[in-house]
């Protein structure tokens, strides 16, 4: 077999086999096989797609290509919950909870990537004495006992998704679904869950900008998890503004725990139990959405996943009085206003160029070598189908920083305001299963 | 300037600038762009094409990563001719001294390369003496006295074109007519020549199978020549048999010598004076196509052209009594022959497959350190249109190997022969202008 003749194929639309993929795959870790003839193959794929069987060998290969994590000393059914990424995503740290609260047992590993924000791991840290290392053993015990915990991810899940995805990132062949569908779907099935919920974003702060695209990724990561013996959903969720009202990592946090006390926020809490009764609904806790629903809307209401929540960040070493008096949270040194430049209703918002703001404010990394500042974020005071006079304030920039200028031009900037009446986003699109 | 974005952007369908392409081809010169980008830009052109602007540039480029012959110390208007490859193609040896005879400087700097067969100047060394290692010098002073010489390529020309046919050639991006193009000319062009005549073969023993594609590769190239400020005219010949009888070198140059000698071999003599035509046209030797191909006919049959070969072979120190008893050239220890297994009418030619024979007997390199042997080829008996009896010999074998049963299954195999009459290939389908 020869990688050139495996291209060529490709290239001609034709279908590569499952011992084609293997091997490619296999002799690329390996290092037979260079970058450059890899390159070529994914700018071909890009062009001539993947068959569903073709994605799933992919996805299946990257996943055996390096560890895969043994759940099995855990009891129940395990159900994973994977974000496409989106600007304000705090619902691991609601659905989490909730679903521990329905007795199914979440043990989740995350990492902390680049990004406008940190990833779940850096936002949880911003709670005192929260550890994210544990031994193994410490780790099932936990879920075991708490249903819940959340570690920094060990071990080397799907290598030959990192090394493709690096050269795709570098030779324009990251746009392609059936690529972006495995390189998720390997990570996920690696981690190992029984069942996959998948909340795939949409709009301006998502990978995924039409709802057509979405649709289409959603789709194929449904067919791999299927093909792959995973119970897979996919929740397709509203990005054309950020999640919530808070942007950062300790305001993250505290918008989420303000849900789980029971506080309105409409679209969080709204995603959070839509996501959570897919997952409760897979593990077979209840047998239809509406049961579902109703029951994760009493387990919040009850104080439930508040409780869960709160025994799994003690479990951790967090300083939990922090979580009962939100305030002690780490903050920022000023906290400058956004004004509103017209009167008008906000039609829409850029939500990258948010997330890019609170980045520059010091809430994300640009290189992973860059440190996340916990205390610094963006709190909205207005979203799409709000009304605003001039002069009102849009959001508040939570900075250490005096000088954010440029921040506050970005965030303006990310407002479309008009005068006649704009109707509010919806947060579900659809479901595919 | 990023490579990644220049990627993307033919990937979505989009010109590139010359500035782009500069960047690219520059920078890749200097290792600053690695292969792995350079093979996802090629996959992206093998799809979405490239302009004639873009062609010229990219050829442009190609041509100024290297050396640039000067031809200027040579008196006249300089041809050049190209041939696209082929099986039995020896028209060099006729269309040089041919046009030489006419008063046309022909400096030839040619390769050895791989092949069914050696280079022009392998086929050369088959004189004993001959040489192709002259000083700048010796080749100018013998082109102004002799019009003719033919030596071995100095310089670095187009390295650039080297680089990425290397790459293509393992990452399935070969079969892209613009890159195919821009790869020739850029070595025609660095060359040096005023004008180029190219033969673009078409059919079974040549790089293009159908018709179409040579003609789309044809007007490619004629295109860029003209983009570039040198007139260009490309004759479409037929590749669908071998041209001539003989393939070998030793061989062919005689071949080429008898015909030289007035001996008729209709497609052989057809094919030369017709791209001595366009030849001495673009030199401005004739004004007409009919007064071209009628003095050419006369220069043959007169004697000159041979006087002008003779010369030429001469001044290089080749023996010219093997040219006047050519039973003297290098020959071959064995000669077997190819039977027909039925009779009837020879429809077609499988070309490729008689060259593979061909270098199986020795006539050609596989890779860059094997040897030719100069006596060993094919001499045809039969070609498409002929009729032949069950046991007819189809054609001999020259071979210095006793055991050659494999080889007489190739060469038996390549004939298609048919109970009904088959037509005659014609010689030339097009001029391209």
């Amino acid at each position: 077999m020869r990688m050139v003749d495996i291209i060529a194929k490709k290239r001609n639309g034709d279908t590569l086999t499952e011992q084609e993929i293997s091997f490619f795959i296999k002799e690329y870790m390996k290092e037979n096989i260079p970058d450059y003839q890899v390159s070529a193959l994914m700018m071909a794929i890009y062009y001539q797609g993947m068959t569903q069987e073709e994605t799933a060998s992919l996805t299946k290969n990257m996943v055996e290509s390096g560890d895969i994590i043994d759940l099995s000393p855990i009891k129940g059914h395990k159900v994973d919950k994977h974000s496409t990424g989106g600007v304000g995503d705090k619902t691991t740290f609601i659905v989490g909870p909730l679903v521990a609260a329905a007795a199914i047992p979440v043990a989740k590993m995350s990492g902390r990537g680049l990004g406008h924000t940190g990833g779940t791991i850096d936002k949880l840290e911003s709670i005192p004495g929260f550890k994210v290392e544990l031994t193994n053993q410490q780790f099932i015990d936990n879920v075991n006992k708490f249903k819940l915990s959340v570690v920094g991810q060990t071990g080397n899940l799907a290598p030959a998704d990192k090394k493709l995805y690096a050269l795709r990132d570098v030779t324009a062949t990251v746009d392609s679904i059936p690529l972006i569908a495995s390189s998720i779907m390997s990570k996920k099935i690696a981690s190992g869950a029984d069942s996959i919920v998948l909340d795939v974003k949409t709009g301006s702060g998502a990978f995924m900008k039409s709802l057509q695209d979405s649709k289409r990724l959603a789709e194929e990561m449904v067919t791999i998890g299927n093909q792959l013996d995973r119970q897979t959903v996919a929740v397709i969720s509203d990005m054309n503004q950020p999640l919530g009202y808070e942007i950062g990592n300790a305001n993250e946090v505290k918008e989420a725990v303000e849900v789980l006390q029971g506080k309105r926020i409409e679209d969080l809490r709204e995603l959070a139990i839509e996501l959570a009764a897919h997952m409760t609904i897979l593990a077979g806790v209840y047998q239809d959405y509406s049961e579902a629903t109703q029951s994760l809307e009493s387990l919040i209401d009850n104080g439930d996943a508040l409780k869960c929540f709160m025994d799994f960040i003690e479990a951790q070493g967090g300083d939990i009085t922090v979580i009962q008096d939100l305030s002690q949270l780490p903050g920022s040194s000023y906290h400058m206003e956004v004004k509103a430049d017209q009167g008008g209703y906000i039609h829409e918002m850029e939500a990258d160029e948010i997330g890019v703001a609170a980045m520059h404010l010091g809430a994300g990394r640009a290189t992973k070598d860059d440190a996340i500042n916990h205390g610094v974020g963006i709190t909205l005071q207005k979203k799409i189908g709000d009304y605003v006079d001039h002069g009102d304030t849009l959001a508040i920039l939570n900075s250490d920083q005096e000088d954010v200028e440029q921040i506050i031009s970005i965030v303006k900037n990310a407002y479309t305001i008009k005068p006649e009446k704009a109707t509010r986003q919806k947060m579900i699109y659809e479901v595919i299963k």
